[in-house]
């Protein structure tokens, strides 16, 4: 597995917009205890009400991590972002990337992280040796959000149940297998990056044996109804054999995001075919709660909408952004 | 896509017996027409028949690929073979293997194929440049064969199937997604080695637009029942969006191979579950045809259960190897 080492600092470069920093935003909201401070280069640059350091005033404060928090324009490390990252690297700080263009292609940064005996680390790489997957059940307990489709708050969902579950007192852990949840948790597995052969032993290997009242909440992605990217779905649930499942969904689309023709599958179309599926690792699975966004709802409208999802479904729906996850989690 | 440049020279090493050599007896019996000759390095070696060459003699035929057609004991290439197989890359042959340990990690053959122009070419390396899926519906029509299992004759039966609808005259081409299948093929996607956000974007690739009435006969691979594998199986039926598919199952086996705890599907289930997995990108495809392998039946039991699978499935049953496929093709 990826394994990072906290506390980090968040680079922003010259960034001036919340969006473009939304791996920082993220870091600082679900991560903030491992969060030392914020990294600017430019007084233009956005402020997350983080302490602001450097190179040297992260190395002397005990940072270990720099974390590239913000996406450049076109995606490309720009030469001053890689000046100042090898600054970090040469002074013993691990480099964190998820962009595209990979940190170990950077000559400069290789040279650097190899003087001061610093990773440098890019999320979006799998870790060496994945096993295959055994289908052999594990001990302890696994939750994993399944979405009828892509970017419908999987990994919010998850993180939200993980915090709900942690403050009650809950034995739980946040388990991430895309860039930005690899960061949150400080590990994980970037399974779209991940050799078919080995996308459900990486879920495996992601979640292991564990105390049995521990429950792994899994970050789910992509969708079993996505024409692209079903089987990394498959095989994350076969890999992760949940046994509750929290289906994420929209109130608003009819067709697949990007996808036109495909439409999004019912609520009981997608309960059963990923129940189905589940079983074949977990004969016990099954859906524990529905996951929507209702923003574009007022307060009212939402709780009657959530309400009559739990009242046609018969299991808990939540806004987990809006309202929570407590009925989830008081269900599970 | 990986294309491999006939014609073939079949590398045998000092393989004594058919098991280590299958590679090279598959391309015999299936690229036959590519295949120029064989070439042995010891006075022990198995003799397919074929014409012996050497590196000198080869390249004096127009021989353009060198295909290692034996597994060496351990898997990896011993000093003798890799430096008869640089003898043929440094005279502008290609070398081609299906080994787990990579031709191009052995610097004397990158030397000796740089000298002499040749490639190298390690069928398990997917190409770079492998799309995302779209699932956009493609003109041609398309037949997969998909298993139960894993091992159940899923590539047998697509060479099988590709022979005779060509021996009717019918536009058909055999698409590799295995190694061995690749070599006879003369090119393909080893799908399991595909980064798993591209499994079905791999098959799209291999399977483009074609002719109304032209065939593409598509190797299967692992089994949407295996906890393993059922990822690249699920990525696998999507971009293939198969007008006909072909269920090869076992007539003994009631565990997955291997895999103890993990029942064998009914006919029934994997139909349902084949058929609906496929209509997302094809509302149109059917279960076509079984395959099962008879061989531990005699000719009278064997025509006897064959029978009774058409009786109870609607759709003919074969033993690709023993009877032929004709009755499957009659029926597309």
């Amino acid at each position: 597995m990826i394994e990072l080492k906290p506390p980090y600092l968040l680079f922003l470069g010259d960034v001036a917009d919340m969006v473009t920093a939304k791996t920082a935003c993220g870091l600082r909201d679900w991560a903030g205890d491992k969060v030392a401070g914020q990294w600017r280069t430019s007084p233009q640059t956005i402020d997350l009400g983080l302490p602001d350091m450097d190179a040297e005033s992260a190395a002397a404060a005990g940072v270990r991590s720099v974390i590239v928090g913000a996406a450049p324009f076109g995606g490309r490390l720009p030469p001053h972002w890689a000046a100042a990252l090898a600054e970090a690297a040469r002074a013993g700080i691990d480099v964190v990337s998820g962009l595209h263009s990979k940190l170990a292609g950077r000559p400069e940064l290789v040279a650097a992280a190899e003087e001061g005996g610093a990773r440098l680390v890019d999320v979006r790489v799998p870790p060496p040796g994945l096993p295959v997957g055994t289908g052999q059940k594990r001990s302890g307990k696994r939750l994993l959000t399944v979405g009828a489709d892509c970017a419908l708050g999987k990994k919010y969902t998850a993180l939200a149940l993980t915090r709900e579950m942690q403050r009650r007192g809950m034995a739980a852990t946040f388990r991430a297998t895309g860039q930005t949840g690899i960061m949150i948790a400080g590990g994980g597995v970037p399974l779209d990056a991940v050799v078919a052969d080995f996308l459900a032993g990486a879920i495996e290997a992601l979640t292991p044996a564990a105390a049995p009242d521990h429950w792994d909440v899994i970050e789910g992605q992509g969708s079993l109804f996505h024409p692209s990217y079903a089987g990394v779905t498959l095989g994350l649930i076969h890999g992760a054999q949940p046994d509750a499942i929290v289906w994420c969904h929209s109130l608003t689309r009819t067709e697949l995001d990007d996808m036109p023709g495909f439409a999004m599958p019912t609520y009981a179309e997608g309960f059963a075919r990923t129940v189905e599926a589940a079983r074949l690792t977990n004969p016990a699975a099954r859906i524990a709660g529905i996951s929507v966004n209702t923003a574009h709802l007022d307060e009212g409208e939402a709780r009657k909408v959530l309400a009559a999802l739990e009242a046609e479904h018969g299991v808990p729906a939540m806004d987990a952004m809006r309202f929570g996850v407590e009925r989830v989690v008081d269900a599970l």
